[in-house]
């Protein structure tokens, strides 16, 4: 339990000093709640800025909490949504989105974490057919939980498809901005332009303290969303100290540096490992994520110097992930201890 | 939405200078998530040293969180809770109770927001009889609704009623602090060594940035929590920023200094507002609400000068609570410019 | 658990002669499941002519089932129900409402067991404002479970007041045959042409083995209503066999015959009790139902020789009902037990 | 929608006339609802002379009533259920047991329709893990849904697993007849004596009208079950037309004699297909269901003259399923029009 350095998660870091000063900065005089307030109205107008004038803003405390509100707010109990069976949706919310909404998820095998329309297609039957949870969403997650990042063209595709048959798209984006910095393109290019129609943006893995927003494409589509936060038990009462968060993140590109950096610590320890015969990296680092086949014997005392999560343990695959106060002594200090325990 | 001043809710304050201290402290290197780590582990042993070695402490992001945590823990859908219909969880909280539970609530008519054995009684009936939902927990608000507090004595007699019924006490504590600072004794002698079995303990309106905690009284009934909490959202993955908050909150007796203070401001009005004869006082003022019936074109002019609700609209009852940052000033600009308004 | 006559409740009588040869005359061959069969068909037709061409039909095995379903399809977890507080959705049910929609019921005290637009307005409030339950839909129960009937100008001016608010209103009919003679009208008229948008069709009080039907006033109310039985465990595989009994219940005026029996029997009853000072009638007698207030040393012995229920414990209050095959002998008989127990 | 002859499904057949006969018999006189009356206990006996005096006995309504209540009473929301991704809980209840359990399903690829240790252990993992559903129960239906059938050491070897792990064993038995005649063992040997904790016992595919029941190995585990029932909208009001026929299905073998017959019937239809080399059986056919890969040419005229359905579109397989009423004649006109079809 002490503060040693590691890989475990992005949300292991600390929170950025430029987030911690923004929450200073508000804490001043009183201030109605529940997001009535000016900080608020000052985060919606940048998510307006960044995303396009027509999107929704609904700031919630966490990732699974941004999803559950995203996934009730646009289908019924009797759907069904399709999403890989590596999902965070799938298998890291202790069955929250089913308790939730009361829908089904439809698990996808995948090889990179990643949706395809011929993937989604195997779920696609049964509409109309009233003994079948009728698909009605299409999750997918940016950066995906491999660490592989969907192409605009392949979400574009993939929204099409889904919308072609009435159905929603979901976009899972806890490492959102890591993922428009790999592909080298806007926030709403990848997202509300490639045709998402509910985002769980994520900021505590990109430095905030907490706090993910639940984004609409437009306004028709959140119509019933502030009941829905509320009774999921997602609705800040000093909303301030949400909202003034957010403002700071999409304020002086902060979202951008801190990928930038998360993702340059990756692709600099996936150099190095990729020089260690005994490792096998498993997946493209495309964003601040590596995945990798070590020798058995290595894990244990890796871990003892190293936080880090066991990703598959059946085949010795670890998860090692960067995030924005991850430090080039970080990596060599790691990578010295990996050859070190492997010799 | 500007930053007036105002008596509208305690959570329209800001976050205590100690609080916001104590978040940059601990934002330093890299900890493990999701509550393993070492400032939830002290932030554990105050509560323990607060409320007594055998409590549970499960921190979530907020009241209604803890509410449906609490409740969730404790019952099944068959069940039901028996509270005021006052009650936060009947009606501020959107359902939340009923949809996360899939309980029902049976409300109770109160005076002045507090339940009695003979209150109770009412709904204590159908046992057995599996068309109805039965009773398994009674709910408490300390300060209740209406700003008044449930002595020791009172607690006692009905958690022993309770308890003698085979089912649990909880009690929601949003402004416990307020009123063990009105009572004069310590938090545990109004909680469990008062019978309270499940306590939403309440961090945000006392001073915190955000946060509140579910506390079982032993370990049994906190069996299931942690996957409870999980699947609520209710887990907050970079935990250390809720965990200092409540160590700064029971250190240096913060929780204390912050309930007095507002509990002093709430006398002060009342004592000012008890002058003026054409507002009448409706509760005793106990803590740090005053509720009162108020000329109806008072309201409109005074609320644009300061933030406050209405209460009843069918009497224009209105309600008007202090806070930890609530000023001397603060009041006297009321009060006068009650007067003028009146005048 | 012999098989003493009684007055506890309409479902303590067996099945109608001609409900059971119905059922006989359907069992031959092969026949679709789940609805897609001729008779189901010819059921349909049955009810399209009694309550109009616009309606849609959905059998389902009880009362409770077409309650949840009739308010699972029409209202979201967030909503509110408003209904009466001895209404069976309220009491009776184990919370299947609740847990089934994940909303609210909001009771209403009443004195003869019927909403007026004066005491739904109780709960008018609070719309918009997202701490709230959103009311959306009005519960009346016809015949109420007092006893007592809806006028079709008092369920006209409901409608009317509901459907100005963008609410809903459900009639839960299990008595709606008693009811529909009490007024001396049409099926038609009392429902769907005052107003009523989905009605719980009581099936099995009318001399049915067991089914009920969800009818909706259109084919746009009823858009998920399929998916939504089938889910709520309410869809029958051999359909043909709740199908046939609704055909033979609504051919040759069954329904009517059923209920007008069990109503003259009321009458008598409540006429020949009437004569006793001792024994004090509460409610109107306006269909099956005859409540009256006794002496508490009748209670026990009268109960071992007939079958009843206590509606109200604490003031004696008793309830008789009178089914389809209630003879003039046992209304002789009960009301001779009662005058040689109270001499 | 005309009653032609089919194979669609067990459930397109009628009532047995010993059923039929059977309700005809209880129709008489007043009885008490809800179970408590003298019929519902003699079926309870009967349940307990063949299933042992432990078991204990909830009559419902039908098939996907039985595994929800099955499911709800021994699991909680934070739970998972391990079942095939074939099984009638998994694909054909429209998400019922998600919904109503709020718990996760973790479905199993198989080849025969079978669970086994090794393939049930790919979702043990997680235990204690709060952000994984804990697997607390694994259901297994008995015939499969490919009409395979468990043997007694299969059913235990599986129990074993199960309990070694603090878990349940859930058995659908919509076909458990079918399967009992299979194997030629009693119906308590293949459940209760197997270590089955609770059962889903099929009624109606077997020759009832409706009605199947959940059967609890012991009273312990039937603790909450009647409230969960009622609150699932799964408790007949009129029992006794439940119970008398399980008596009657129970009595004089009639179970076996209707379950002998159809595994008879579809090992001769499978006999007859074996002969038609364009046919392809493609599950062993050891209880009354026939899998089958056809020409796609003869899917459609095929249908036209029987009832079957599609059991896997991607690869032409369809589904015969035999029923007590299926005789000679329907194999013999069946197999003779495949044979004109395909020539």
């Amino acid at each position: 339990m002490s503060n040693i350095r590691g890989f475990a998660s992005d949300n292991n870091a600390g929170v950025h000093p430029e987030i911690l000063k923004a929450l200073s900065e508000v804490n001043t005089g009183h201030t109605v709640g529940y997001g009535d307030d000016k900080y608020t109205a000052i985060a919606r107008d940048k998510f307006k800025e960044v995303f396009g004038e027509d999107v929704e803003f609904y700031p919630v405390y966490n990732g699974t909490g941004a999803n559950v509100v995203s996934i009730q707010t646009l289908i019924r109990p009797f759907n069904a949504v399709i999403c890989t069976d590596v999902s965070h949706i799938y298998v890291d919310e202790c069955g929250a989105p089913e308790k939730h909404s009361g829908a089904k998820l439809l698990p996808v095998k995948t090889k990179d974490g990643k949706l395809t329309m011929d993937l989604i297609k195997q779920h696609m039957h049964g509409f109309g057919f009233e003994h079948h949870s009728q698909p009605k969403m299409v999750s997918i997650t940016q950066v995906s939980e491999l660490g592989t990042v969907y192409t605009i063209d392949e979400i574009k595709a993939i929204a099409d498809y889904v919308h072609s048959h009435d159905m929603y798209l979901h976009m899972d984006g806890a490492r959102i901005s890591n993922a428009a910095v790999s592909l080298g393109c806007t926030l709403k290019e990848m997202t509300f332009d490639a045709g998402v129609d509910v985002l769980s943006y994520g900021g505590t893995k990109n430095g905030m303290m907490f706090g993910e927003a639940v984004v609409f494409a437009n306004a028709k589509l959140a119509e019933n969303v502030k009941y829905i936060r509320k009774q999921s038990t997602q609705l800040h009462s000093k909303m301030r100290y949400t909202s003034a968060q957010f403002t700071a993140l999409l304020s002086n590109e902060l979202w951008k540096r801190n990928a930038e950096h998360s993702n340059k610590m990756a692709a600099k320890l996936a150099e190095k490992i990729a020089e260690i015969p005994q490792v096998k990296i498993t997946q493209k680092v495309q964003a601040n994520g590596v995945f990798c086949i070590v020798p058995p014997e290595l894990i244990e005392p890796l871990q003892k110097e190293f936080f880090f999560y066991m990703w598959d343990e059946s085949r010795n695959e670890v998860r090692w992930m960067t995030s924005f106060d991850t430090t080039e002594e970080d990596i060599d200090n790691f990578v010295k201890t990996i050859k070190k325990l492997l010799n």
